[in-house]
């Protein structure tokens, strides 16, 4: 049984497994100097390719349908029924498998807890003209944010508040920074994202008749003093210049946050997180009687 | 005139300032060295001293009376009145200036735009005796959090919904960790912070009649269907193990933030907001209207 073989016999396994697809890859092989590249965040990345580790986060690859262009797999560190099932369900859509040595494998591992599963997998971007505007009710766009952190924090409070899509564009940071993809805690796999130009963005989402909802601290209205319902988009600025001047040329409503205290700005994550949460909160109708029975 | 006088003559002016504490020090002097320590967070901190550049955060310490235990300046980068009149301000109050090279300065600084300022200041933690239960109405507890990023992120949260005080307990990283400083913005200087033994705080709350809240993802509540009344206590927990035992064995009410949704939870730095602006907007008394007119 593969679980209580000697690494020779795990490898054997895969080798016959998927023997055309399979490899013993070396730490000066390709594909390892690629990952290097790709988790330090140092080399040119067209692909759009990120490392996934981890039985956790390697299942939801399997979950939302990701692509994985190759599996790395560093077999004496498989040692759980849940580990070998998560590898043979990536092994078979995988695109190529590299059987690594421990010491190789450390060097791209980022967690010590991967269980010996690492995945090269696509960033899954989409385009516009995948995005079905009769089934997306909540878009945010977020223009010119610089900051990875910010930007996967964004998606993950898009996943809780079940946001239908994200729209990037004027991006300042790479799309596959690790950091995105480790403050997203995967949801970057579940929630679209598609990126485009900003006249792009603005006419697909005149012609769909979204109403366009900028955050602004300079807003004549407060984030809780408007109403969220019918097709919306919000617009999230950037870390330093904020929104970018073509929104301001089109018709936009806009909303700021209060700050009741000294600072004057909250992180476009603190804030793209309240306007999503008020706006799934508002769309649920469930605000309403609380606050009248109060 | 300083601002247009060479290294010698800035030099001499500050010396001749203040005399008593002024001193020339190297890129070896023990204050060199201590700050090193601190910005790296890799050396003890028993006095709770942080790092503070730039002529806008130095402007905090200022604004908030707090004590500066070291000035360290690099008079060639002071070349406008604002940083002269910064410096001038903080000379007064610090316990020693040193005057530095522009090579031992950019040792110690981690921007490139702190205009020649560099303050040791002390983190203002209070003790629960200084808190004035009476004009305290919102309290959030920060249980056993780990991550400096957010305990940064809800002080400037805290600021952002004037909150009255934050106490910490079962702290995991240091308090004058250099990104607790950077994610909080400068806020805190601001809000006040108690680090106590959660016995202590329980009894502190209980005795001042506070309802006491858990965000705990448990909850029979939704955020949004409670009241924010009174005296409150928010309880946060912590990244991985949420609110420890101890508040569980006293009565306390809680509540949970919809998670709408396939992600399982948010960020505590992102919680913690939602709840507190929950609370602050509340407060304010001005959703009702809204949402009654909706």
């Amino acid at each position: 049984m593969f679980l209580k073989g000697s690494v020779e016999e795990k490898e054997r396994y895969i080798k016959e497994m998927y023997r055309d697809k399979c490899r013993l890859s070396g730490k000066n092989a390709a594909v390892i100097k690629k990952i290097h590249g790709i988790v330090n965040n140092n080399r040119s990345n067209p692909d759009k390719l990120v490392g996934v580790e981890g039985i956790w986060a390697a299942g939801l690859l399997l979950k939302y349908d990701i692509i994985v262009h190759a599996l790395i797999l560093d077999v004496d560190a498989i040692t759980t029924p849940d580990a070998f099932q998560i590898m043979e369900s990536l092994a078979k859509i995988a695109e190529e498998i590299h059987l690594v040595s421990h010491s190789t494998y450390s060097k791209i591992s980022e967690v010590g807890t991967s269980a010996g599963i690492f995945a090269l997998a696509k960033f899954p971007i989409k385009k516009l003209d995948m995005i079905n505007a009769a089934n997306s009710e909540v878009i945010v766009v977020l223009d010119g944010l610089e900051i990875p952190g910010n930007i996967g924090t964004i998606i993950r409070s898009c996943d809780g508040t079940n946001t239908d899509a994200i729209f990037i564009c004027n991006r300042k940071t790479r799309i596959t920074h690790p950091k995105i993809l480790r403050s997203s805690q995967g949801s970057c796999f579940k929630v679209p994202i598609v990126e485009e130009e900003s006249a792009t963005i603005i006419k697909w989402l005149q012609d769909n008749n979204y109403r366009i909802i900028l955050t602004d601290t300079d807003a004549e209205h407060f984030y809780y003093d408007t109403n969220y319902h019918g097709k919306i988009a919000i617009i999230m600025g950037s870390e330093r210049y904020g929104i970018s001047k073509e929104w301001y040329d089109i018709p936009t409503e806009s909303v700021k946050i209060p700050m009741y205290g000294d600072c004057d700005s909250l992180n476009v994550g603190i804030a793209a997180t309240l306007m999503l949460y008020e706006a799934a909160i508002y769309r649920s109708g469930d605000r309403t009687k609380i606050t009248k029975n109060a």
